[in-house]
């Protein structure tokens, strides 16, 4: 970390400064002073170090830091891909494209079994359906909640599909022991009592980006839940907010080639939320496999027009067919143009 | 709402689709044929319609809502100002400016005890301060929690001054029992779990605006809370996440009059979070007031280069008598402008 | 287009507003009164409707579009692709991957013609090179100018590459004439008095998007040169301005097929301005290449650590050797799976 | 300047860099040498260092700037207020609230005399009136051209006030030579071709800020122009480009304190522009002179629905003569509030 002081501090001030920053961070406190200003380079774990606190310092002009604020979720102290392994076999970041599939909300058993077995003869590895639904009414559909939840350990069982559903409270933790891959959404992103809550659990979390948050700050709420031990995250990139309304969100593809230089957990791409179109899936999640991307969560829906929610970004079972094709040969031959450097 | 078919839509597509309207959500469907497009006009209650349903169905082009999505809200059906009142007497939005004042975090019995003698001296109302702390990093300072609490209310007793403190989570409700006014910050805007939850109490909401979050949907986040039975929402305009590094985060003060004249509950400003920098807090409180703010809420340290979090935007009590006084006096001096017309 | 009026609008009101649509715009219009509101429904060309206009009129709560606002480069009028063709053979849009790569500034002729023998032989069709710069600071290198413009016809003198650069002024329309392709940057994407111009000239024109314009802004723009007599448009994603700072701007691949669908114009993609980074260029050309970017537009430079402008986004030709085979071998596979189906 | 290098730097790559930063840009470097990195201090003008040339280089980690990149601009070296008299002795910034007001488009004689005799008695002490007009759509009202430049000095002969109008190219500036004050629109402000242009003459330039541009990009814009020789420059906020839809743009106030911090020219914000609504101009005019504004530019229609351009924004002479009434008030209110300090 370096701190640029104002040009007026005094040789007192300076004294004073770095014996707090040395008592109080235990690091070490490199000056240098030049003509115009003087500047300390901190030596030591900065992650801790608040740089809130360093710039209401009056005598500090600026701060910046050299080392990112995440350690856990740090690839410069953990070179190698992170790779997620269920208890059933299935991994994620292994170098394999995992595709995630289902409806925005679990509606029916029959419609859950129908969409499970539908996505995985396509060759999903994961169920996603939603059991309890973020809405921004009050007055739109909210999910089958608990019930929501047993539909979908029914299509498991039918499908041997391990399941994939979001989470909205710490306050539900328990209801979600059976299930294999909580999700967070977008919305909870920075929940942070929900993120400490899933640090303790042993299980994988699968984060999804906000809609307004930098990509240092999703790595560190990745941080919030190994920092409570649990090391099992999945990044979702899902399209951030900004000022272009032809799509739902804009999808920064480019987030997944940056998570993976800072960062060593798996990213997936979600183009049905980034978009909020079905006729863009296709296409998006064609870029995002030769952007790199790990995996995919795509939504299919038995009967789109007649979906509880997000029918309008919903792909046919149909359709997914053909998508599920065509990204699995565009990763081959990805794979093939990779390694051949 | 209106909903404008596309042009190839056979007349069966048209009758199925009316009558599923007209039975799905209780509305009357009233049907424009033109030359090149057919539109619909739904008449009724349409609140609780859902636009992602409409615009899945294959047959339509585009939706727009003619009314708001939100009811218990809207200044539509409530004219009058919503005006909160306290047990204890204290009022927002009846005209006079309300200001919050008090430290980021409750930090120590001395410094929350100081700070509310000097806010309140300088004529604030309300006692602010955080006893849990949203934090973007796991590693900063998380708050006193629960003993935070009891300092903030040993603070009440000694100066009168009722507390508003953030809740992170619907699992510490019961212990927010004697505080006066619950606040939920940005990131937790659209926790629609946590929403829920404080619909169900009787005690006043403050609820910030969220980073990325549209007007609307800071409207229907209120909605959220008024729809369990709790109408004494407070609303705060805390800034907005843009490409300006400058500041934080970009103060849209436009957000006054606009939620104003949407919506008939009270609108306070943080200056701030908006701006992050203590030394555009007096320039921006000055301009809420003349945006129409019905309050202010503003972070007053004793030690802004000790404190704990968010230093760099806190006033010093001395600055802060500075600043109140100039805002009481603009204050006087609006209302005179404005009544003369 | 659809315009929802005031509930309390009168009849008289209503018949008055009719009549001077009907005559100031040549359209038909339908009524259809609702009981809430009424709402008019225009036939016949909107695209020369003012929505300003309508928007201020007292009687009018709101206005929808049905149509796009543009005419000559909507697909719905031209279905088929345009493929714009050069005098020397080269086509841009017709289905092959064209890439234009070759340094941010024009420096010397050695230079020039070096990078220009390098980018061919790695397969480029086009030389891009900068001879007048835009650049946010008066201080900073501005470019070669005409001495720039005769470099690179020297180059394409030397390589057979036709040329592709910026031009930031109508009052240097006369020195383009030479020149193969006119690049119009992201910063005079609304400079609509030169936009006027180059719709007289009959050369291809390049058009970035600009860092805060929607795809239908930018389509309007093309239409600007459209409207004036030239067809050959080629639009260019660079990448737009969002709160993300890890990458220099935040690039739309989204845009790709969103603008395929709405016009039928060829677009491409520039991942070097797009990011800022030339660590992040290869993985966010293989991207654009799977978001069906009909060519690339790369910043390849000699050696980069001593380029007068955007090294840190610049390429060294062995790495762009590297970038193009891979992309070349992805849009292969790319299109073999498409045309699969 | 500060800048980070990389670890592995090693002692021959340091001692080559320092000697060309020395040499190129004539500055001294002074090294720190860190256990984990090494960090280097220019001492000089740095305003002409090229930022992407430092990044671009291999050895370097990042790069952080210390003084600002514009110099004639900056308040460090002019603390006065810069005041900006014209020869008939009109002032802006000499601590009076300067109001510029018209129509958004002169549209004839008999309006634009109009408008200009009621805004000048309403205490305006500029006639703004728009005879280029920039417009998204090539199908749209483009201005009067020489005509309403015309227009525009027969209505300063019969009111005596002085004109301010849009320029849209430098191909224009002769026909502007009769102007009081030429504007520079937001989508020009980094035409940068044209700010040279104005930087050699001898008028005063009204600069907006651009949609997406940053606070220091719109003070660099000005230092374009006043480092060809033209000092005269007043800077004007008009609102910048979020995801809120509520409002055309966010009014950015924060800007106004922020610029003066900065830079010593005058800043006067626009609120018609930047709201788009003309239910809200009254409202943040008042927010505007709160925030410390120099001046307000407002549109002023004498038939906002019969106006060509902008009439959903534009304020009837008689509500403008309110307007004007109570920001004079509120500006007589603030001056006495803040000399009390």
């Amino acid at each position: 970390m370096i701190i640029v002081l104002k040009p007026n501090t005094s040789k007192e001030q300076l004294i004073l400064f770095k014996a707090s920053l040395e008592e109080k961070y235990n690091v070490t406190v490199n000056t240098w002073v030049g003509v115009e200003s003087t500047v300390l380079g901190l030596i030591g774990d900065t992650t801790q170090i608040d740089e809130d606190w360093i710039s209401a310092q009056e005598i500090v002009e600026s701060v910046k830091r050299v080392q990112e604020p995440y350690k856990k979720a740090n690839r410069k102290f953990h070179p190698d891909n992170t790779v997620i392994e269920l208890p059933t076999g299935q991994k994620i970041g292994d170098g394999n494209l995992c595709i995630m599939a289902g409806p925005c909300s679990v509606e029916s058993e029959e419609q859950i079994n129908y969409v499970a077995e539908r996505v995985k003869s396509a060759g999903a590895a994961f169920l996603r359906g939603g059991a309890f639904k973020p809405r921004t009414s009050p007055y739109s559909f909210q999910g089958l909640k608990s019930e929501g939840l047993d539909l979908l350990k029914g299509a498991r069982k039918a499908t041997g599909l391990p399941i994939v559903t979001e989470i909205m409270s710490s306050a539900h933790i328990d209801m979600f022991e059976g299930i294999d891959i909580i999700q967070v959404g977008a919305r909870n992103m920075q929940n942070f009592e929900l993120l400490k809550q899933l640090g303790k659990i042993d299980k994988p979390i699968l984060l999804k980006r906000g809609l307004a948050n930098t990509i240092e700050e999703w790595i560190m709420s990745a941080e919030y839940i190994m920092a409570g031990g649990n090391n099992k995250v999945i990044l979702c990139e899902r399209g951030i907010r900004t000022y272009e309304t032809a799509t739902r969100n804009t999808l920064d593809l480019s987030a997944v080639p940056v998570v993976k230089k800072l960062c060593h957990l798996p990213v997936i791409v979600d183009p049905s939320h980034a978009t909020g179109k079905s006729w863009l899936v296709e296409q998006m999640s064609l870029a995002a496999v030769a952007a790199g991307a790990d995996g995919l969560m795509i939504e299919v829906h038995n009967d789109p027009k007649h979906a509880l929610s997000d029918g309008a970004q919903s792909l046919t079972p149909d359709k997914f067919d053909e998508v599920a094709r065509k990204v699995f040969a565009l990763k081959k031959a990805y794979d093939e143009i990779m390694s051949n450097g």
